[in-house]
């Protein structure tokens, strides 16, 4: 059924643009571009980002960089300049096919003078060569003759929310192509963009190429016949100086490499791409169209903004498709996008976790100034590796004050976040290379970090770690927090672990990177010791562990007495009065389980969810929160509230049910959706040795799908309930 | 002497071209523009402000936007860029004719192919219509001949020190001309802007307008003839919606205006405005050509500076030939550049004193949300009057860290600046009809919050200003300052003299605005009492008045201990270790000593002079502190002293003494050289009913002449030593 891999929208309301323009975002795991318009429109927020390439501001420190728009394309109708802001539109609809990443617009638009065009738009950006962009433009008029101009420029005057961040350093024009170089201010990335612009049918067109000072442009003029197409063909070229040494140099020998009439052909080897991309990939369900479409939907975008080609680079919370979070990337990949590479494409998976091994020297440096051994890593962080959260940032109702930001700081489970995730990834995988190359420096120079983080307290005879936010941000400068604690307690095990792995199968290696983090068997055998003293707080009469020290004295209140509602219950109370209550933004005990089973029996587990579930800002706290909720659910036989979780989780930028989606989308909540479905209703469940399932569906779905990879074998899972009831 | 008007450059030196920018600054009091070469060059910091055009920017609040570069100019020489930064240059001179605001550049050029060039630059900002901006090149080539491009933008993309302002509404070309019109992004100031550009001389050039989006380009192609001149003409026009309700109509219709071959006129209504301007506002000084010359200088750039059309605006601390600062108008106005303008054309001061009236609703705004009465007028003000004092800077150091700016809190004299120079200006002009129209609404307002943020004592019965900073910034948050405590009782008496004699002379008025200001006569009885009972301390024995609470307990250190060096003591101890001793920033009980000498007998002033003019950090401490110094070291007969600080002053810009010229013009120094030689050298003396003079000239100086105006007469000092023996 075609209709359930297409998004569309049918007709133009202004207030959305920014809404589609994410949701309508193409990529190809190098760059990212919005869904706005080729011609100019008010208020857009037209972006193309590229994995990598940050530059410095002012406050955040450090954000993606816009670059020049590749889409960018000026129209002109026989002497009316194409614009929807003018004249009237006749008809209207867009869509994105998710099957092949194809962006396509068709409209009728009649000018202020009364001339109706039709004009259909196609675009995507190659996932058979990442550094080259497409576009086509058909015009007809339908009740004038006369001249039609296309403009087409590389705009190096372009900024990233208001702010200039490119360095004009060379451009130039030859008779059908323009190309640019720039330089980021800061940073010092170069970039090369090379265009050619063509009327292929239309011989006898008018080229010329205007060298304007950071705006090269082409200019195409032909004649328009009434009821007859004239169609537009644009590529673009695009490389960095993180690709090689002559970024320049590569996007013009790149363009020159587009033969004249190239759409065929690239579209064939992109579109080879993706199918084997949704071969994969793709999740099946059948008797639930709207989960289908939204299930697509995701994966569709985590699979534009996996970095493919790339193991320095990750990706950020809001993928490459906003503004949203400046690009930084946070835990969202490690706890809530990786299992979907991991379990379906580890080579992808292996090249986010390479990020981590590069970026050790930033999570040393981090540590070191903390004054704490081995490596801390940023909350957090972009291109380099260091910590880039926020410090301050302005209050909205008066400018004069600042909010100190504290999760840079104290939101430090993060690094065993990136442990899990490799631990996660070797069991999936079997890869031992992997571990053997860099996952185990990561494990245990971050268990370094922890032992000496770790506070042994005299009276109560173990260690505790205070001051610190655990994934429930609502509590901030808590001691004790269980989740945190009970995974560096798991954390210095698994280290231990890989210490002893390494030690018996790559005796050598296990010597050279002992000397190189400075450490002794001994030093392991007390991470050990340290792990069985860690304060693991439980209530053994009712199985409730306490979320952190004193979180029980906090004010008892259900998410449920503040429904029906609109926003947070942050928001509702402000940050003192949320942090009074026992209110969660997300699950955070709860998570601990989902992510650590073997640690809880399922007592503890049932007891802990029924606890903490009325209590947490499911609604409108983090969105982070609804896919872990949904997987729970299902195991605890909650079926409605998994559902209303899963759909949340689904429907989150699709329907913009935060009101954020013009930010970029929601990277965590989609890769939480493929957990919800795989692991929630699919029923996956693995251990050390091997997996299983155990399906959970929701009553109305006929079929569930999906494919994963177990130690390099393609698994496909069919789940039919009629077939297998429940 | 014409060299004695001429500032140079006789050589480039890529690494002062910030410098020069600054030095060779152009304007007519309603636009500047930065003296940045008319083609690209790396690192320029190109820039033009027009007063009263700003936009919100994170951070500081707010700053001056940078408009289109009226002077952008590509030249393109038989194929090749006329760029300095490749080829050779062969000779180079620039030149501001302080006369008329000429600045010219004369240079040969060879180009990467070995192409010789010689290009000549003239270019103006007319004082006869400050909407008219004139560019003229002239190109003679030396040794070939072949075609000449010139391309001139309207360059709507630009940025403001990064950050990017404006929005795009619209544009369009003509065959000869193209327009733009731009709105900033937060505050919605509309501009427009109209260029045309021709080579009067070859009829047959080609000219070609390029409609690019943001940036509309003209485009003008002739031949060039080996030996033979080309000359190019551009004239821009501009407007903003300050001016009035279509600002690009209005630039249009200005464009349009200007003739065929407009040169001629144009120089000849600029330059006989300036005529005017000179023979009303030079300084003449004999003996001393380096004098001469920086004291023109000096006065050149307030003159440009001046709005002299509009009274809704002010200058800023860095004029309109900066970044620095902003854009942000401190104390600098009334204190330093205003006595400049109340002595020489004082319709202007009145338009700048104007401002503050219009700005009454901000001073109430503050003085009310902290919690007095009246009007409290911020440390910093911009487009609104609002207080935009930044309140937190980030640390260059660790941008993790924050310092808070205090200045916008308590900094509070400047209410105090303002009814000063009221009171000055009321003096010098006797114009009643601003004192009835506005000056005492300001001064009576203003000493409303006085007698509100006053607090009284019991314990030693009298009354104290607690928490504020004086003109000495190195000392915060202390108590009983000196400078404030004896302003505010002036203040309040002079508050007192206002409402009797608008009382008596008006009564009607009184009573009008005493309603407006829920004012009394009660009201204005307290004020005098509580002026009487201001803590204004001096010790009788020695005459010394303590700076503030607790300043003689401070370590006793004299700057000269900390000498030779090349910054300041506050950088060289650090804010907390100068904090700790008795080093001042600048002037402060001195300084108040010379705004209210009547306050004071000659012993007292004597006695603070001796001790405060060591303590004084008046190398690297603040600019603004040399020039009252001088005319201080005149009347205690510091001759050498005298001229040290004087020169310090004259040559602040010229030389980059405190390496921050690129930034933008000193205003209050250079308003504070001309008190240093008015009210210093030539001795110009004055009290409630007249004036007189008391020359102290340099031994050098053969002859000082200047002109000020009394009670609108027009009066001419010409001081010849040889003839009167001092």
């Amino acid at each position: 059924m075609e209709e359930l891999w297409k998004i569309s929208e049918n007709s133009f309301n202004p207030k959305q643009i920014n809404h589609y323009e994410t949701v309508f975002s193409q990529g190809n795991g190098y760059l990212g571009t919005r869904g706005s318009f080729e011609e100019y429109f008010p208020n857009q927020q037209r972006a193309t980002f590229v994995h990598g390439v940050y530059d410095d501001i002012p406050v955040v420190f450090t954000q993606l960089v816009n670059f020049p728009d590749w889409t960018d394309l000026e129209i002109i109708l026989d002497g009316e300049t194409f614009d929807l802001n003018t004249g009237e539109i006749l008809g209207f609809h867009r869509e994105l096919d998710l099957r092949n990443g194809l962006l396509t617009r068709s409209l009728r638009w009649c000018s202020p003078k009364g001339k109706i065009s039709r004009l259909d738009f196609k675009r995507f950006t190659s996932m058979a060569d990442v550094h080259i962009a497409c576009l086509l433009v058909r015009v007809t008029p339908e009740n004038y003759s006369g001249e039609l101009i296309c403009r087409s420029s590389l705009d190096g005057a372009v900024d990233s929310l208001h702010f200039k961040q490119w360095d004009w350093v060379d451009q130039g024009v030859e008779e059908d192509a323009c190309w640019l170089k720039l330089r980021t201010h800061a940073t010092n990335i170069e970039i090369g963009m090379a265009q050619k612009v063509s009327l292929p049918d239309n011989p006898n067109h008018k080229q010329e190429a205007w060298n304007i000072r950071e705006k090269p442009s082409l200019s195409l003029t032909a004649a328009l016949q009434a009821q007859e197409s004239v169609q537009l063909e644009k590529y673009v070229t695009l490389y960095t100086s993180r690709d090689g040494e002559d970024p320049l140099n590569a996007a013009r020998e790149g363009l020159s490499q587009i033969s004249t009439r190239p759409w065929a052909d690239l579209w064939r080897d992109h579109q080879s791409v993706w199918e084997t991309l949704w071969e994969r990939n793709d999740v099946i369900i059948e008797g639930d169209d709207k989960a289908q479409l939204s299930v697509r939907f995701n994966i569709y975008h985590l699979l534009i903004a996996a970095p493919r080609h790339d193991d320095q680079v990750n990706i950020g919370a809001k993928t490459l498709s906003g503004y949203g979070y400046h690009g930084h990337i946070f835990w969202d990949t490690e706890i809530f996008m990786l299992p979907f590479f991991t379990f379906t494409q580890p080579e992808i998976a292996k090249k986010l976790l390479s990020y981590r091994y590069y970026n050790l020297p930033g999570a040393r440096e981090k540590s070191a100034k903390n004054g704490y051994l081995g490596a801390q890593f940023p909350w957090e962080s972009a291109g380099d590796g260091r910590e880039v959260t926020p410090t301050w940032v302005t209050n909205q109702h008066d400018r004069t004050s600042l909010t100190r930001i504290w999760t840079g700081d104290i939101e430090i489970h993060i690094s065993s976040d990136i442990a899990y995730a490799i631990w996660l990834y070797w069991q999936a995988t079997g890869d031992d290379a992997f571990m053997y190359d860099e996952g185990a420096e990561i494990i245990l120079d971050t268990a370094l970090f922890w032992s000496s983080r770790l506070v042994w307290h005299p009276k109560s005879s173990r260690y505790q770690i205070s001051d610190v936010i655990g994934p429930d941000e609502y509590h901030e400068h808590v001691d004790n927090n269980a989740f945190t604690n009970y995974f560096v307690r798991w954390h210095l095990r698994k280290a231990a672990a890989v210490a002893q792995w390494l030690t018996q199968e790559h005796p050598q290696k296990a010597n050279q990177l002992f000397k190189q983090l400075n450490l002794t068997q001994q030093t392991v055998t007390n991470w050990t010791s340290q792990a069985n003293q860690i304060y693991c707080p439980i209530d053994l009469s009712t199985g409730l562990i306490e979320q952190f020290d004193g979180y029980f004295d906090k004010n008892d209140i259900l998410a449920s007495e503040f429904d029906p509602r609109t926003e947070s219950i942050q928001s509702l109370l402000g940050n003192e009065g949320v942090n009074a209550t026992q209110i969660l933004k997300q699950p955070d005990i709860v998570m601990l389980m989902y992510l650590l089973p073997e640690e809880f029996n399922q007592e503890v587990k049932r007891a802990n969810y029924d606890y903490y579930t009325p209590r947490t800002d499911l609604t409108y706290g983090s969105s982070l929160g609804h896919s872990i909720q949904t997987v729970m659910d299902t195991r605890f036989g909650n079926e409605s509230q998994a559902y209303k979780n899963f759909m949340r989780t689904a429907l989150m930028d699709i329907e913009d049910l935060r009101g954020n989606t013009r930010d970029g989308i929601h990277g965590a909540s989609a890769g939480g959706l493929w957990q919800a479905v795989v692991f929630g209703f699919g029923g996956l469940h693995f251990n050390q040795d091997t997996w299983w399932i155990e399906p959970k569906l929701p009553s109305h779905w006929k079929r569930l799908s999906f494919k994963f990879v177990w130690h390099g074998e393609l698994i496909e899972i069919d789940i039919n309930p009629e077939e297998h009831p429940q």
